[in-house]
């Protein structure tokens, strides 16, 4: 299909491409639009119909649409804007270079530029800058027929009507209605009779997390924004919160890979920011890394009394280092999604100290024997080897369980406390033990 | 409000609890349901309207659900049954023992009784396990008017009405209307005219991945669901895909810590279940890293040389891991979001290449620099520690960057092959360039 448009195109017959497009969803247009050449491209964004051209602007990446707005004229930039729904125009504009704001702003109407400007200052993760305002208000005093007339005059410009709000005289938020209630109730019902009271809705100041915890817990398509003085000022629709749960776990996988998390797609993401991305934490790692380096070197006399003590150091540190990360895996991202919660800690403790138990047991008898039968190491050593697995095995567990839930109690984000800050925790501890237990038992 | 209510429930005033109760939202009733005494969660159950019991119902836990239904009557079951939607009910009998499915199934007509049965057939991640059947069907004869009459006299009963499916006479999906543009449309117009007919859609027997990309690329609130004849069989939810979303991660965040996947909640799973979770993955790793065992096992006449080599040892394998384990990561995420692709893999090497360059150049010589000033090592000791810190970053980057890609090209799950996996890979290689610096370059 997209070959056959792409044909087309170069073929310069824009009149059946036009009668093509205009069939199309226009996240498929705006694909089609990323792969043609950038003199075919104003073409084709100039043949679509206001409404389509629009939305194809708002889907496609942030350098095309910097290309578009600097080629096109002032009035085909005022067009844009005023049709684009508000949410997606001000997305558009945080990504534009200062002077491209300017011109744009300079060709939208005061009341539009108010608005953009108002959006702009919401601090980045907060609700109010991920709200749209295009909704439909109601009064409580309307019969149903009367609120399906309004919808059907002021709706079509408004980005979902799934539900209609409704707003006494100082723009109060009274109540809820959805469209599918106002179609399948009496034309004469009163909307106060009929109308939703128990409103779920979120401040323009809250964080954006709030959102994502809403929506799932009541299943919602979209969700009333409200000021300090309760007055309705926008609606979040479920498509973004998607897009931000998207986010929200992106950022948990990179804070637990150790590093600064970045909304950026990699493969847009240029060489130096990745590298300053990943190295402070690899940085303050290898850094840490070094105590553990101290604790060997520490005990360099039993390492050359029995050599190959070192040669089980891998595999220990590593095994210690995996049962953590699952550990604070599981407890990281039960915590994201609010299935455990900071006072959960004992049964926590509880549950990782027999999981460890078990795990365990497990692990260092396979080993012991693996020494004892395979490697034929003295029995001595294979002992020393296997109990020092064991109890790193049982701190792993419970270091990886706590730390992610003593980071939330202080208002840390759990996911820092994941896998590498805590094997290198775990290294030292597993380390201290061995040295201890071989100093013991081989009597070094 | 929940305290208040709970304790009108326990001086038992019914009939205030009922009026307070039909005012509020089923998710927040199920949660006081869930924290009131078995006695009492009878009468509260028994005292709302039918058709917030089905919807309290399907937000209980599985334990609660199981409890009322062994303790209502067969009346009172068939109530719920034919109240709840379908994929809701169908949720519900997947967690109930067998005995409590048949004495359900018992209690439901035919019709119902045979779906729920072809239901709980389809595979478990298929996209016909999720759907439900409660849509609104038109014929694209019909005009505007018909169309709302039809919705209102049928759409009480369906899950969503903010998608019509426009049907010919065999059930093939011809069109799709939103319900936003009927009553934006002029009540005369044809649903031919006027419907979607660039429809998305997915099929019974789609894996549920599906559905994801599908919903977040268009921005969808429900999808057509068709069989293999294009017939339309049910539709899915934005809700149930929010779901999915969630599960998928939790998924990929489990595989990436080395553990079998499972969707229980950390703190509803029994310690049995977790540990064997966990143990597969730890057993596999733990021999494998005993390979690196043995590289320093081969190594012990230049240990012992010069023991102070083994206390470098944590650093460079941590150093390695980690850096190893940002690169997978980024790259996981970014095929889990459609952001990479396979094909991509030269464009990730060259990246890689270039960030692990920079990378290794900073750790390698802050390292070196701290051997030489703080630690007052041998030059030449501190020259194998950092040009093997260098090569070990290097190369972890590109078999992080790389090994995900190649899984996803052989069709396995690329979060396999994250941290742990590569870490015990990267391990090994550190070590034999480690020891074969430490040859050249002291001599040993």
């Amino acid at each position: 299909m997209s070959e056959w448009i792409l044909d087309l195109i170069n073929r310069n017959k824009y009149a059946e491409v036009r009668n093509m497009l205009i069939e199309m969803n226009v996240v498929d247009i705006a694909q089609i639009v990323e792969e043609i050449d950038k003199d075919k491209l104003l073409i084709l964004f100039r043949i679509l119909p206001k409404e389509m051209a629009a939305g194809v602007f708002s889907y496609i990446p942030s350098e095309l649409q910097e290309f578009i707005v600097e080629s096109i004229t002032d009035k085909e930039i005022k067009n844009i804007i005023d049709t684009l729904f508000l949410d997606d125009a001000v997305d558009f504009l945080e990504e534009m270079p200062a002077n491209v704001v300017k011109r744009v702003l300079r060709n939208t109407d005061p009341e539009t530029r108010k608005l953009i400007n108002q959006f702009l200052n919401y601090p980045e993760d907060s609700v109010g800058s991920i709200m749209t305002i295009e909704f439909v208000d109601l009064k409580k005093e309307m019969t149903v027929r009367e609120a399906i007339q309004h919808v059907k005059e002021t709706g079509v410009d408004k980005e979902t009507i799934d539900n209609c709000y409704v707003l006494d005289n100082n723009r109060i938020l009274e109540g809820v209605i959805s469209i599918r209630k106002l179609i399948l109730s009496d034309d004469n019902e009163k909307l106060e009779d009929i109308m939703e009271t128990d409103i779920k809705s979120a401040n323009t100041h809250d964080h954006r997390e709030v959102l994502v915890s809403l929506f799932k817990k009541y299943d919602l398509l979209s969700l009333p924004v409200t000021d300090n003085e309760y007055r309705l000022v926008g609606i979040v629709t479920v498509d973004d919160v998607v897009d931000i749960m998207d986010q929200e776990a992106t950022e948990d996988f990179q804070l637990m890979a150790a590093m600064q998390p970045s909304e950026k797609e990699y493969l847009k993401t240029g060489v130096l920011e990745l590298a300053k991305n990943r190295i402070f934490w690899l940085l303050i790692l290898m850094i840490s890394a070094t105590f553990t380096g101290n604790i060997i070197s520490k005990y360099d006399d039993a390492l050359q009394a029995v050599v190959i003590l070192a040669s089980f150091i891998p595999m220990i540190m590593d095994t210690g280092g995996n049962s953590g990360s699952q550990s604070s895996t599981m407890i990281i991202r039960g915590l994201a999604l609010g299935e455990i919660q900071p006072n959960d800690i004992l049964k926590v403790i509880w549950k990782e100290l027999r999981v460890s138990i078990l795990v365990g047991i497990v692990l260092s008898s396979v080993n012991f024997l693996r020494l004892l039968v395979l490697v034929k190491v003295d029995t001595f050593i294979a002992l020393t080897v296997s109990i020092t697995l064991m109890l790193t095995v049982i701190v792993a567990k419970l270091v990886g369980g706590t730390l992610p839930l003593a980071a939330k109690k202080v208002k840390l984000d759990p996911a820092i406390m994941a896998s590498p800050l805590i094997t290198t925790i775990v290294d030292a501890v597993a380390l201290l033990l061995y040295f201890r237990f071989a100093t013991i038992l081989l009597g070094i």
